[in-house]
Formats: structure tokens, C-alpha cells, sequence
């Protein structure tokens, strides 16, 4: 049996008891506000852990690129929401899948944007579903609210006999806060400005079924969805240090963790070295700017208890110095002797879960099993 | 024939004209200054790339991992350097890639780490090729010139009947300086400590043929490296703007980049978007505290001119932001409109390739070859 000793390091690890816990916690939170869950699986590009999620309740999925809608439909995912916008040099692959049978919805936020899939669409006399995407925060894409762009989009695309599916907004912005009345407030922004943009195509007599909204820290802090259909979240599956700094998970609810082992010391500075590299931990930083900066990670036993104060302080492709983050451990050598196994609990999920081909899950009678995941574009 | 206008977006590029040219540069560099060179091969982990590196007379590669060994060893490269400190753990594989012919040599920087070489070796009657790793500017692992701790580590290895091969260091602070004097006197610096420490080891009737020194910066900086044996050195083959800013090359040397598609604007902000975020770019941020700040990356017109005061500015999983690092472009969705191809020059040619499954190696006549490159442990 393969275990946390025996395996090769390093290895990133997911408790499986932590997982399904963040499955049902986010899946309870869509079932109270009334709205379907739609996992973003870009966060875990697991088959298996998309599996739980929808064994839980989840209904269809959200992919970041066409790769993943390829892969998940070859798993036997069939409801997929492309939720980056539409180039239209990749149409040709988006009508591949859907002839296929696959019920891909895609996303645009521009008239250039909708007349391409327009054009493809009449050309290849085939009907995508179309969303468009709606800027409630500012962060990234979309069309605002009260923009006049809006319905001329909607019309192009409806007007050529596209489906126009609905409209989707995504509040980035949230893991730039940390209360939850902050993230209150910016989820009704959020929920407020999608339904408005929804409201304002069906005033002008176009379609509007969906209306999705959500990041993991808007998700849980919703106190209202009226208007909206569904949830689309992605990090709340594994959680991380920057969550946990947003304030929407506690350090118990981390599912992942890079497991590694010591292989050297400084001991004038206080240094372990360990096989954890920003290879390993990749180099996402996001504490850096939060209220507590976690280095590269926080350092935890086999067993994944948090070891106060000793955060991977900084990373080489193959080496990462683990260390006291205030002063310097005289005793570094005799507390971690090489050999030691440890576990980093990483800043950002998504960043450190893509340095790694596989997961490996960890059950409650320490066995694993090899989870993969994919790779590329 | 696939070219950068057909492929799909984001993808790594090397330039395959200035890829042999940054080769040329560095064997030249190796042989002018009387030593064999040993490319450190984990900046692309690609079997052509070392092929050149080989054919243009690099002797041996460095590895990072015992992976690389592996599937190098696996692509006919018998002469292996693994550069990173000996877990005890991994013995067992060192000692089979030996047993099937690799000429693999290890590291270790300690009484304890050269104890269980010596132990295992031993007890599988088998003579480890080691290395003893020297720390020549403490900003990572090795043994300092001159700790007492040197000799019994080599006398540890030598008395249990391992080969003590030699000694090696890595001059890795070198990426924090930015002159020709400053980066030509911790060149001195990293051959002065480490041919001091194999002096040592001589001196006490111990055996130290080998004396490995080398980073990129101080290779190419370096005046004299009398009584070294060999030079390694990584991310020389690819060149990246953290090179840049620290002067060992040009803007022209780059042959790295990822080139990506034009997907979509926010005019008010001046933003293009782009399919290139820190899934493809990676999140390193390495030119962050350095004398110029690249953003996420230089952008590039799809002939590979760098478009002056153009950066990739901001990052999300799957979108890029770019603008002009001061101030707001009027013209942004004209002068880039949805489905333009551009080129983004990386900060860090080692953590962006990771982020490929492939290189797409570019001819001088525009055409393609793919070209793997290894993921995971």
C-alpha cells in the first residue's frame, strides 16, 4: 500500500475526507440560495474529484479551456460552460465538440466577439449557445451593467439565430477582501449587476434563461440570489492560504498540501532544506500581499497538523528553505533531521495543483490512490 | 506545415535560430576559458535542446531531479549530474539507473547525507560516484570552503569505498546583481572557494578530480577559472528578461516566448485581453525587484519585436492583461483587435517552459517542430 512515508517526494497531496467536506459545504450553500451549482474545474482538472462534485449535486461544470472541455467530455461530461471568452480562431474546435454531442456553452463580451460566432455559426448553419459575459467588479472582461454595448450584442447574436443562454459575471475583485460584510456586499454587487444586464435583455425582448454568477469568497458569503439561476465556483474545492486570509475557510478545511523531505540544513541560519521547490509549490505568492504573508507555504507535520511559525520562507526550482519566519531555530537539524517528510500547505490551489501531474488521495486509513490531472492547452 | 498563425494559442516558442546561437555563446565561453561545459538541462527539460547543447560540446548534463535522469538516460544521455542534495529515500533509485548503465554522480553536503551513501552503497556493494556540494555565497545549500565539517564528510565516503569525485557549487546570488565587475568578482568568489575547498580534500590525502562550478551570470562573466574542471549553467540556452535586467544578455538573445491571442478589451481601461495568463506565463514575477519590472512579461509582435512600453501587466489563470506600463493606450482594440497574435517575452525561461507539456521549436522559415519536454517528479 502506497502511503505518505512510502511515496516519492514531492508529491501534492488532497485529503479526501477534506475534499468531500468542501464538496457538500458549497454544494449545502447552492441548495439554501436556491440555484445550481456549476464547479469550475479548472482549480483540480480531476476527473475524479469532478465526479464527487457532481455526485454531490453539482449540475455540469465550468472549464477555463477547450483542452479541459475535451477531456472532461472524453470522461463523460456532456454539460460544459466555456467560461473564457470566445477567440474566434477556436470556434472550429467549439463545433467539434458540440457535433460530438457535447452541450458547450460559450461566452463572448463584444459585438466583434458575438458577429464571429455569428458568422461561424450560419456558415457551419449550426447554433451555439452563447452567454455574455457581464463586468460587475471591474477586475477583468465583460460588458457593465448599464452599457449600451449590451444589447446590440445580444441582438447579433440572437438575430442570427444563436441561442443567446444568458449572462454570467464573475467578481474576481473578492479575494482582495477579507470581512465577510466586505464580501457581502461585493456578492450583492455581484448578484445585482448580472440580474440587471438580464433584466435589461428581456426588456428588450431577447432571451435570458441563465444568469450565473460567482467566485468561491462571493459564493459563501451570498446572503441573496434572487434572479439567479447558478454558482460557479472553483477553489472552495481544495481551499488555500489565500482563502483562508480572505476569511472563507478555516486552516482545517485545507484540502491540499505538497508533501516533501528534508534533504539539508544551514544551521547558523536556521534552514531546513527541502525537496519542495517553487517547482513544487509553484510561484504564486498571493499572501504576499494579505494581511499574513505565508512564504511559500505553511509547514505541517506528516499528519498535517499546522507546525506553528515555520513557513517555507523561500524556493529554488528543486529546493525550498523552510525556517522560523521570525528569528532563527537554533535547533533546525534536530527537529527536522533529514529524512523528515513534511507537508506544505500551499499559497494559491489551482497554481500549485498545475505543477503536478497527479494527485495523490489520501483516505482516512492512510492509503492513496493516484488521481491524474491534465496538463497543456 | 503549422506556423505561429495556425497554431493554437497560448504556446512556448523557442527560437530556434537563437537558441543555438545562446548554445554557441556558452561552449565558446566554456572552451575559451579551458573547461568542459555541463548545461543544466532543468530550464527545458527537452531532449532536442540537449542534443544541441551535446552536439555543440557541452560534455554531460546537470540535473534537478531523478526524473530528468531518467528520461534523459532513457534519450541516450549516459554522463549525469544530479545537482540537488541526495535524500536518503532516493538511494534506491540512484543506485538503478547506475545498475543499467548511467553514469550518475550525487551530492551530499553533510556527515549524515554522506553516512546513508556510504551505508547504502555498502550494503549493495555498490561504489556511488559522489559529489561534496560547497557553499560559496549562503544563499542555499553546501558546506562553506572552509568548515571543519568538509574533511570527515569526505573522509566518510572515501573510507567506505565511495568515489569521491569532487566538489560543486553554485554561485546562485548571482541572479541579485546587475554588472559586468559585480557579477566577474562572485564569479572569482564561487572559483576561489570551491578549488580552495578541493584543495582541502587534496591536502588530506582525499581524491578531488572534479571541481563544478557555475550559474549563468558568473559563466559568462567569469575571467579566469583556473583550477576548475567544469562549468554548469541552465537558463543561458534560453535567455529571459530577469537576464536581461542582470546584463549577461540582450533583448535579442530571448528565445523563449509564449505566444498568445488577443481576446477581447476593456477600452476604458486601455486593456487588451489575452489568452496567455499565469497559467502560461507561470507567476513569476522575478524582474518584481529588479532594476526594470516586466509586468507578467515584454509583448511582442508575432515576428518577435518587442512593442516598447507594452507589458503584460496583470494575470489570471486563463487571461492576461495588457497594457502600456504608463499610463492609458486611447487606441488599444484598434491597435490590437480580438484574434491578434502577439508574442510575450517571459520573465523566467525555466518557470514558464514548465507550464508547456511542449515547445514549439520556430525555423527561420516560419515552420514548427514540436518538441516535448518533461513534467512532474
Amino acid at each position: 500500500m502506497n502511503t505518505l512515508a512510502t511515496i516519492d517526494t514531492p508529491a501534492a497531496v488532497i485529503s479526501q475526507r477534506k475534499l468531500r467536506h468542501n464538496i457538500l459545504r458549497m454544494q449545502e450553500k447552492a441548495d439554501s440560495l436556491g440555484v445550481r451549482l456549476r464547479p469550475h474545474v479548472k482549480t483540480t482538472k480531476c476527473a475524479e474529484v469532478a465526479a464527487l462534485q457532481r455526485d454531490a449535486g453539482a449540475t455540469g461544470i465550468t472549464v477555463s479551456t477547450l483542452k479541459e472541455a475535451d477531456q472532461f467530455f472524453a470522461r463523460g461530461f456532456t454539460d460544459i460552460l466555456y467560461a473564457v471568452g470566445m477567440a474566434p480562431h477556436r470556434l472550429a474546435h467549439a463545433l467539434e465538440l458540440r457535433q460530438l454531442g457535447c452541450a458547450l456553452q460559450i461566452l463572448t463580451d463584444s459585438i466583434q466577439g458575438a458577429q464571429a460566432i455569428a458568422d461561424f455559426g450560419r456558415e457551419h448553419r449550426h447554433v451555439f449557445e452563447v452567454l455574455i459575459e457581464i463586468d460587475t467588479d471591474g477586475h477583468r472582461s465583460g460588458i457593465k451593467p448599464e452599457d449600451a454595448a449590451l444589447l446590440p450584442v445580444g441582438r447579433v447574436l440572437h438575430e442570427a439565430g444563436m441561442k443567446l443562454a444568458g449572462v454570467l459575471t464573475h467578481a474576481g475583485s473578492s479575494y482582495e477582501f477579507n470581512t465577510p460584510q466586505a464580501l457581502a456586499d461585493l456578492a450583492e454587487q455581484e448578484r445585482a449587476g448580472c440580474v440587471r444586464a438580464a433584466e435589461r435583455l428581456r426588456s428588450a425582448g431577447l432571451p435570458c434563461q441563465v444568469v450565473s454568477v460567482g467566485s468561491t469568497p462571493t459564493a459563501l458569503e451570498a446572503r441573496s440570489l434572487e434572479g439567479v439561476t447558478e454558482l460557479r465556483a472553483g477553489v472552495y474545492v481544495l481551499f488555500d492560504l489565500v482563502m483562508r486570509n480572505v476569511g472563507v475557510c478555516s486552516g482545517d478545511e485545507l484540502a491540499l498540501s505538497v508533501l516533501t523531505t528534508v534533504i539539508g540544513h544551514q544551521e547558523d541560519k536556521g534552514w531546513a532544506i527541502v525537496d519542495a521547490g517553487w517547482m513544487a509549490m509553484s510561484r504564486d505568492r498571493g499572501t504576499a500581499k494579505q494581511q499574513r504573508d505565508f512564504g511559500y507555504g505553511q509547514v505541517c507535520t506528516l499528519d498535517g497538523q499546522p507546525i506553528e511559525g515555520y513557513l517555507l520562507t523561500a524556493a529554488n526550482q528543486e529546493h525550498g528553505i523552510l525556517s522560523l519566519s521570525s528569528g532563527v531555530s537554533a535547533d533546525i537539524a534536530e527537529r527536522f533531521p533529514t529524512g523528515t517528510r513534511l507537508r506544505i500547505l500551499p499559497n494559491h490551489a489551482c497554481a500549485t495543483g498545475a505543477q503536478f501531474p497527479e494527485y495523490q488521495a489520501l483516505s482516512d486509513d492512510g492509503s492513496l490512490q493516484t488521481w491524474g490531472r491534465f496538463h497543456g492547452w
